[in-house]
């Protein structure tokens, strides 16, 4: 046990990012509750440096950890049972993170619950300093309806999410068109409206006459025949059947149960991550469907960062620039400057073989933030502004 | 240590209801991953004989318990620090439990969450003989939208759940009744879909030409002005201020964001528990507005079990039987066969005072089930074919 404990102190002091916090002096006492906690709950809690504060009651325990960020901080019990501690200062934005009490790693009862990380658990806001734009304010809102389908295709039931802006329910006949935005790794539908608020970013830029009314579809990216075993996808073989579902099921029930116009101009596709890398393999399979896409933190080179052979990448979709460049009216691409280096260079090898091939594209990057949904929220506030004009 | 472990076996010798099943070899081996597990998750389990096996890694812990019926079980750790155990039989239907490990309270990270019991944690479904009513099949479904809006009755945000029937989207000019439905104590607006799946219940009951299409709105029971303090109700003080928010403000809304019929004939009303109780007083206050009432496990005299004094019950709404029974054109109440006493008392001397007054109600039990979810899907389900005929 002494043995384990030293080695943690020296790590500690070589990694210079495992923190004790409550030992130091240096902790800034204006905490205030989560604004993910569960109803009434007081923990955790946020300081003004960025600091999550957990209090967990666990009187046997002998060991209770805070574990966020791939930091695992010490908590301290006090003579009541109550162990309590802070972990170092977080990027702004939204984080997962578990417990660990004598080897179980469990959700914090404080927190509500998240899909990430390949587990439903508990998440923490870290007040960002541009957050008003995903706030919710006394603007018009509109409506998310959760929509569940059998799939032929999986041979089960699937469930994609379906936001329809302000005025869609009161108006009888005017049609809207479709944004198709999917989630990353080990994430799932229900990912952009709980951890990305992409209604309520929709709600303000609607509001505020930056957006064009739209419908937003958000599906699971993860699909597979039943036969197949139900492995987890990795990102560089993200496909599975999603683009079979998703072209063959998906959008002929959204165009038969919606009021949306079914044209490729009035279509868009966008995803994050591993769904970044899914969706500009299926709108380059499918030009006839749409003219749009963005991708948040990934490309469909990932994880590759050298050149990209343009004859060989995805079959030669872009062999013909021209072609690419007039199909797709807005190519949009964005990367967190924080995010591990994987990305911003396999986004720097697909930039370098899009200008060779004369393909324009926006390109815009997240400051501060990591491979995390800040950088995912600022990249649908900076892309939706731009489809359907 | 010692002492405890022998006041466990005593104890559970005396009461007959704390199980620590590895022990014996009765336990039937069986076990199915619970069908509210996360996905991919293979714990928890249930048997045949309706118990709960629960299996975590906490390989530092000294004592791990399943907290379920309020009884708790303890797990028995292996030589890889993995804790497993079952619980005694169980009733069929949705129960909510934790995990304690080593005093600490927290949700099993195996199982989806659900808000009751005043907190997001584990759930799980013994699956109940007449399941079928409430699975989800290949008919047509309908749509549950999440609606926020700003109550400035409140002076907060807050959120409903809204279900549309199968056509309610591809259908332009028709309009439907509206059920209004209510959670219980310790519960909120997710309750009646995630525990209760009162979608599917509708959408089996419309495809079978069981249920007249309509809408569902489901609210929060729980509504304080800003300045009073954010007590959590109880049964017997359980109106708030949702009364005035619900007729002030949701029905407005609803009427003009759906296709509803805005006529108290095609309005009812109806909750469990304490909703059940604030539902009546509501029906009561307001006959202009609803025509149909039902009481899932509970009535406005809840927890009085003593005869009804009708002159100043309701400040004697059912005084008068006559226009009682014409205004009121079901009034359906139910209570679990094996729910605390209080319940089917109080509803018992409801009954009476509706008899003295010569006002028409119908009564169902449910066979075999507590004051939880699966009595309250059955009340659903027998409610809901009787409304709009």
């Amino acid at each position: 046990m002494k043995n384990i404990q030293s080695f943690i102190v020296l790590f500690a002091l070589f990694s210079g990012n495992i923190a004790v916090a409550q030992t130091t002096d240096k902790v800034v006492e204006d905490f205030k509750p989560s604004s993910v906690n569960q109803p009434g709950k007081e923990y955790p809690q946020v300081n003004s440096e960025r600091r999550v504060r957990i209090r967990i009651e666990a009187p046997q325990a002998n060991k209770v950890q805070l574990d966020i960020g791939a930091v695992k901080y010490d908590l301290t019990k006090d003579e009541n049972g109550v162990w309590m501690g802070e972990s170092a200062p977080q990027d702004e934005g939204f984080h997962y993170y578990q417990l660990n009490i004598d080897g179980a790693s469990v959700p914090d009862p404080g927190t509500r619950y998240f899909y990430g990380a390949g587990r439903w658990g508990s998440g923490i806001e870290i007040p960002a300093h541009d957050q008003e734009f995903y706030a919710l304010k006394k603007v018009s809102h509109g409506l998310v309806s959760e929509n569940r389908y059998y799939s032929d295709i999986t041979e089960s039931w699937r469930r994609c999410f379906v936001y329809t802006p302000p005025g869609y329910h009161s108006g009888k006949n005017k049609r809207y068109p479709v944004l198709y935005l999917q989630h990353g790794s080990f994430e799932d539908e229900t990912g952009w409206l709980n951890q990305g608020h992409a209604n309520l970013i929709l709600d303000n830029l609607i509001a505020d006459n930056k957006a064009v009314p739209m419908i937003i579809v958000m599906d699971n990216g993860y699909a597979f025949k039943p036969q197949e075993e139900q492995v987890v996808s990795t990102p560089t073989k993200p496909a599975m059947v999603f683009e079979e579902v998703l072209i063959n099921e998906v959008i002929p029930m959204i165009d038969n149960k919606f009021r949306t116009i079914n044209d490729r101009e009035q279509r868009a596709i966008a995803g994050l991550s591993m769904g970044a890398n899914q969706t500009m393999r299926i709108i380059m399979n499918n030009l006839d469907k749409f003219a749009y896409y963005g991708g948040f933190s990934g490309t469909a080179n990932y994880p590759g960062t050298e050149e990209i052979d343009v004859k060989a990448f995805l079959d030669g979709a872009f062999a013909d620039g021209k072609t690419v460049s007039e199909r797709i009216k807005v190519l949009w691409l964005r990367v967190g400057t924080k995010e591990p280096e994987v990305f911003p260079k396999s986004i720097g090898a697909f930039r370098d073989m899009l200008d060779n091939q004369g393909i324009d594209h926006v390109y815009y990057e997240s400051k501060g933030t990591v491979h995390e949904w800040l950088t995912w929220r600022r990249s649908l506030h900076d892309f939706v502004p731009r489809l359907f004009r």
